[in-house]
């Protein structure tokens, strides 16, 4: 659980070459998605919002679709997270990321 | 409600010469902040995620003040925003946030 | 008209499913498009510029089709514009907009 | 003329320390500005546009100010500018950006 | 050593209300600045690149300063961090990141 | 030795029939890359540094491929770059960085 973050061949030779690091990033992942006041659904919602208002299509898809195959997060949700960064961060952010939700629930 | 936006001198003089660019900014606004899926509280907290993220350092302190003062968001929710702004966009925009959420909850 | 940014299906579910939001894009649309003090020309070539300083391929590559197609704006005014993203945000965004500069008019 | 950007003590150094790099600077910024299809007022708009875009307050009050200072360029000419800028990339660089642009022509 | 990233207000709270956050940032930091192929000294010059690059005025000075005072790298090195800075990201961050630099070994 | 960022049709291009603008990006490339106290391999894994933290798939891949095959800079260095880009700049840009490094030295 939460540990989408640490599939793909990337982080395996981190894992096998510099355990040091990997444990690192383990204990980081594990102490954030940890919230004290907000649950993991919310922050889940942030990570989207951020993701795509970088216009970092690769972790806009890979956040949209763990939140949706983890937590069940919907369209709508995501729409609404879409909406704070059309709002903020402006259309061309925003017409990137809405085509990857629209791909991810097609 | 909602109207933080719209404090200052500059959209004043939007509204005052520009109407129509007025008027549609505040039809955005309202479109956006009035999600079908989530509540007015959730989108605030992605909006103060994607100012950190972005190491906005003006947008960063209005959308937390404002979150404070119009929400009653605590110290402690803004805190697992920013854990999330710190895996996701690392330390420089981390720190920047968190001098920044010291400063108006202090 | 200046509508080349609600083609694709993402603005098509927009309109369909929260029409709030999709009339207040129009409107948004329409009031920044209309300047009163420049043409629509010189502002497309703005966003070209903006589009290109972002190192966003897809918002470049719109941004450069709609100009040469709704308003014929040649190669060498992109040139131009894309001269000014080489000294203001270097050769690393100057290069991906060169290379899409080329293929659009190819 | 179109010297704005050799002001302060940052490029001074250069030029007494490194002549190559201030020789290679001045050549790019002559080569820039010096466009084929488009006039010097269009390219320093876009530059503006590239700067607000950023979110980057020392590059926009410096490209405004000059704009102002040395081609007579107005407010609402700047006011076109920063509309593109509020639909491409949003509130937070367009709000950012208006304070300084209305500090400037105050 | 190596420690420059603790001070400051913000990680005090860290360390005193959320223990596994900060020992997983001081973990990841260790694991970072402990290079296998590069020394710290050559990831320091990096991390400066990275800030400038980035526009970030904050981190630039923290990175500078903690790069002259813990490990006396100089004026001339951070000048030729600044000049890929120049090459890759352009005059705009070039600019801001030369005017710190001047601060700090003024 | 050092042209690579000249390779591509974008840049034959500029060459015929921009000839200062490419006698100017030369000048700069030459005078960039010809540091005093740093030597061009540790430029290289700055610009390494830089691309990555920008979260720029097509800079990030041609840095590190003339990284290896023009100084034989190995994946050892490479990663120790790509640690400094985790912790200054997050996850994301890290993992993105990391998948590219993957196939170069693949």
């Amino acid at each position: 659980m939460k540990e989408e973050v640490f599939y793909g061949k990337g982080m395996e030779r981190v894992k096998e070459e510099d355990g040091d690091l990997y444990q690192a990033i383990v204990a980081l992942n594990d102490a954030v998605w940890n919230g004290k006041a907000l649950d993991y659904r919310t922050q889940k919602l942030i990570a989207i919002g951020i993701a795509a208002s970088n216009g970092d299509s690769r972790a806009t898809e890979k956040q949209i679709s763990s939140a949706k195959n983890e937590l069940g997060i919907t369209r709508e949700e995501v729409e609404d997270v879409l909406k704070v960064v059309l709002l903020t961060s402006g259309m061309q952010p925003f017409n990137k990321a809405l085509q990857i939700a629209n791909k991810v629930f097609e």
